[in-house]
C-alpha cells in the first residue's frame, strides 16, 4: 500500500512490523521491547536493540509512577515537545520544562553553571514532579544524580538518555551502576537524544493506558 | 577539564574538537562540514558525514535565502522548539509548525490524509514561507515534492530529513532526484529526524550570521 493514503496509525503498525522482522531474535520481554522499538522507531537506528538498558523491575516501577498521575520534568523543549500529550493528561501527569525560565537563565548566569542544572533544581523543588526525563544535557542527569546522592531528591524513574561526545557517555554510566536505588531507563554510548527520550516517555505512557 | 565545569560554548567547542578527531579526512568543503557536524553533533552518528547531500551551491542558497528574512516552516513541533531562534530572529526569518492548528486537524480528517500533509499546505499558501524543513513525515516531504511539480509552490530551500522505516527513504530519494529544481539538503537512508533537522538549520543560521 502506497504511504501516502495510510492512516499515521496504520504508518506506525507497518514500521513495527518491518522493525520486528529485522530486529530477528532480539531478547527483550514483551514490555521491555514496546519501549526499546519506539526508540528505535523515532531514531531508524537498530544499534537501542542493544544499548538500551531497562533494569528487571523498572516497567512495573515507571507504570505504577505514571498511574499515580507524577509529575514528569524533561530537560529540553524538544523532548517536552515530542511527548504526546493526550495520555498523560487522562493519567493525570502534568509535563513542564524549566531550561528557558527567565528566572533559571539568570540562576545560571549568576552560578556560572549551566541552565540544564538549575532547571533540573527548579524541577526537583516542585515534590509533585517524579519523573525526570533527560534527553540532551550530561550536566542535568549529573546534577540529578547529585541531588539524589545527597538527599535532595528522590525520583521515581529517571530516564536519562543525553547524547553527545562531553559528558553524556559518563552521565548514563552513572545512572547505570545503580548505586542510586532510583528506577532508571537509560542506553551505552554517546548515542541517545531528546527524541529518543521522548519516545521511551510515550511507549511508556500507551503501556499505562493500554 | 570537568564537563560539569565547563560552559555551553566550551562544551560544544570540545564537542566538535572530537568529532573533527574521529571523522579524519572526510573530505567535505568547509561550510559543508559545519552542516554535517552539527548533524553528527546532535546524534552522535557518524554515519551523516556519509550520508549527507548538500549540492553544489545549496549552501550559497541557503545563505541568500536566510539573508533575505525567508519565513521558515517546520513539520513538527519538535524541529520548531530544536531550532535556535536568535539568530533567525536577527535575520528577519519567522518560524512556524501548522501540525498541531485545530483548522489542519479538522481538514486531515476531513480529506482523510495526514496533518503532515495539511499542514504543509498550510504553510506552502503564505508567500513568507520559502524554508520549509521536513524531520520527521514522509507524507509531507512528498506533499511539498508533489506542489513543486505542478508549479504550486517554489520554495528557496528545502530540509528534507524524515526518519523512519515507511516512506522516509523513497521521499528523500524523491528529494535527492533534484528533477525539481528547488535548492535541497537530505540524506541517504532511513535515518534523520527533527533533532537532525534542526541542527542544519542551526548550522545555517550560524554561517549566515558569522
Amino acid at each position: 500500500m502506497d504511504s501516502l493514503f495510510m492512516k499515521p496509525e496504520e504508518i506506525e503498525a507497518a514500521s513495527f512490523r518491518i522493525i520486528d522482522a529485522e530486529a530477528g531474535d532480539h531478547g527483550w520481554p514483551k514490555a521491555e521491547w514496546q519501549v526499546v522499538r519506539r526508540a528505535i522507531h523515532t531514531s531508524a537506528d537498530f544499534e537501542y536493540a542493544q544499548s538500551m538498558i531497562l533494569p528487571d523491575d523498572v516497567i512495573e516501577k515507571a507504570l505504577a509512577a505514571l498511574k499515580s498521575g507524577a509529575g514528569i520534568v524533561t530537560d529540553t523543549n524538544m523532548a517536552l515537545s515530542g511527548i504526546s500529550k493526550p495520555r498523560l493528561t487522562r493519567l493525570g501527569c502534568s509535563i513542564s520544562c524549566h531550561i528557558a525560565d527567565p528566572d533559571v537563565a539568570a540562576e545560571a548566569i549568576s552560578e556560572g553553571v549551566t541552565r540544564s542544572i538549575i532547571a533540573m533544581r527548579k524541577g526537583i523543588a516542585n515534590p509533585d514532579n517524579r519523573i525526570f526525563v533527560i534527553g540532551n544535557a550530561p550536566t542535568a542527569l549529573f546534577e540529578l544524580l547529585r541531588l539524589v546522592n545527597a538527599d535532595a531528591a528522590k525520583p521515581a524513574l529517571i530516564i536519562g538518555l543525553p547524547v553527545g561526545f562531553v559528558g553524556a557517555e559518563e552521565s548514563k554510566n552513572a545512572l547505570a551502576s545503580g548505586t542510586h536505588a532510583i528506577p532508571f531507563i537509560t542506553n551505552i554510548g554517546r548515542k541517545g537524544g531528546s527524541n529518543v527520550a521522548a519516545a521511551v516517555v510515550n511507549a511508556l505512557a500507551i503501556l499505562a493506558t493500554s
